[in-house]
């Protein structure tokens, strides 16, 4: 399955590179021109993650125009809850819009029997784009955690506080692990099914772990992803996977325990002398540049990334964002960094 | 100037105390009948933090509710870009809205000149407060961190992403650090005259400062609060500092590095074994209980105090919160809180 000539297989595996690999999140998307163009005729955002064609063609742009060595397969998080029956709608200028859940009895009617069925697009588009991908440049499957999707499914989009969530989670623990009973084995489905379509890393996005509090951060991020990780390895124990718990700080230390996990992807928050001397030794680490950089481009985006890499690049290291790329970033600037890295030697 | 019989100030100053004191962020607000009784009388929010009969009525209110070992006086942190003379709005159900600062044409209309004497009114609240509240409750005062103003002052409110007032720190620093020093030097004077007008401790809130990247962070958070405490140390060498910088992760560690500081309070996010491993040794903790426990109460709420007590109270530590009380708290869960610390023992 794996591509002995991917660099950034190569790095999760701990294997020898020349200099590390970089990729970046959200790569494809709105601050490309040719990805507006698509978007324009592609109807609403979800009609987008579930068109083959369109899907795939757009997660090939970035490829196409700058030296990464990964592709990110173009969905969402959300396509779970929508795969579990819930409504979700993507709303210009708002957001995701979700049709909120509040008890355990809304819990009980979601249907996870056809989770793959109606996520059959998002394989198709793995297919094609593995198809048409350099052997050189990986493809990377992805999901949302379960506390992440479930904050929107129980919020019914982003929130200010997401009290509803908390004292659910706090208050009814019981009721709300069936949430995630249902989350975890729908998550790690689609995972599976991500590597059978081509996927040859993972990476599990909990974009909403700093917003846990200590305790509860083990039982409501740590732990179900540990879960996830081993349903996935079970049944496909050679595939890298990368867990993003942002802002969880020094809890990033957590995922030293959980078997199964090769990478952990830093926000642009974490020390970086720190990471480098307490994650680094036992987890491949990728990131963490803030996305402003990007926007700024020139002497002080170099700066930055060359900061990164002196201090991360002795051990196995991915290069990335802390986060997604920003609307409003000039392409340019993220062909100066790709190319900067690409140049880059230890 | 210290009240020896204050359990808070012998806390901050690491001696022996029968339990650990507590007091709450925002504990005077909305969540109060008698706050909203008064704030609907008084005009706009800054009305309400100029007036110091009201001011003190509003700090004091929470005092006599509670076993609280502190008040904090009702104030804001952007009574200083207002005092600065730029406009600066609170709106209901928006937030503060500012008149945006762009450039450092902007920073050069900044007065620093008017700051004390506009700022008078919070000064004549400290002293009616300290003259109202019982020898056992201390007083404390507070400020903004630059980092945290700036944001608001260029951002012109909350923002989605910060990139303004990120891309202006990053691109330009020299042109953001003049507005750093008006800052630094109008927040001390703030802080001082609140020492003089009866604040037996402080406390510098960087509530934004999770929003740095590594690098940024210690340039636009950690060193212009070491200058700040140094300026404020110079003029009021006894009193004792707390310093928020919110979302930090384990670059809290940073503070053990800058004189002068007494204590760290940290957000809820923080992992709470860590801190005592890691900071607890030199520096007093303060927190760092989630918010919505608060909005719960019952037994998840004395669950959750209990297991923060266990962790820390065996060395110096302040019990309070993560963040502020939610306007949607039921006060009586106030009240089974502060008992439960009260009744508290090692």
């Amino acid at each position: 399955m794996t591509d002995v000539s991917s660099r950034f297989i190569r790095a999760l595996k701990r294997e020898k590179v020349d200099r590390p690999p970089i990729w970046l999140m959200r790569q494809a998307g709105r601050y490309l021109p040719e990805y507006r163009e698509i978007r324009a005729g592609a109807g609403n955002f979800l009609d987008l993650c579930y068109n083959p064609e369109l899907a795939a063609e757009v997660t090939l742009q970035p490829v196409r125009r700058f030296s990464l060595d990964a592709a990110i397969v173009f969905s969402d998080i959300l396509v779970i809850p929508h795969a579990l029956g819930q409504t979700v709608d993507f709303r210009e200028g708002v957001g995701p819009v979700l049709d909120p859940i509040q008890s355990s009895r809304d819990v009980a009617k979601l249907d996870a029997s056809g989770v793959r069925e109606h996520l059959d697009p998002v394989y198709q588009t793995l297919s094609r784009v593995k198809a048409a991908l350099p052997e050189n440049v990986a493809l990377i499957g992805f999901a949302g955690a379960p506390w992440t999707i479930a904050t929107y499914m129980i919020e019914g989009g982003s929130s200010r506080d997401y009290v509803k969530t908390k004292t659910w989670a706090f208050g009814e623990p019981d009721s709300f692990q069936k949430l995630f009973a249902v989350l975890e084995e729908s998550i790690a489905d689609h995972l599976i099914a991500q590597v059978d379509a081509g996927a040859q890393a993972l990476q599990i996005f909990d974009s909403w772990a700093g917003l846990l509090p200590d305790g509860a951060f083990q039982k409501w991020c740590v732990e179900p992803i540990g879960r996830i990780i081993a349903r996935v390895k079970d049944k496909k124990p050679e595939i890298p996977i990368i867990v993003f718990p942002r802002l969880a700080g020094a809890r990033y230390m957590e995922f030293l325990k959980i078997e199964g996990v090769a990478a952990v992807s830093l926000d642009q928050t974490m020390s970086r002398e720190w990471a480098r001397d307490h994650l680094q030794s036992g987890l491949v680490v990728q990131g963490n540049l803030d996305p402003v950089y990007l926007v700024l481009g020139g002497e002080a985006l170099k700066q930055e990334a060359e900061k990164i890499l002196q201090i991360f690049a002795g051990k196995p290291f991915v290069f990335n964002l802390g986060h997604g790329v920003m609307q409003t970033t000039p392409p340019e600037h993220v062909a100066e960094l790709c190319d900067y890295v690409a140049a880059w030697r230890p």
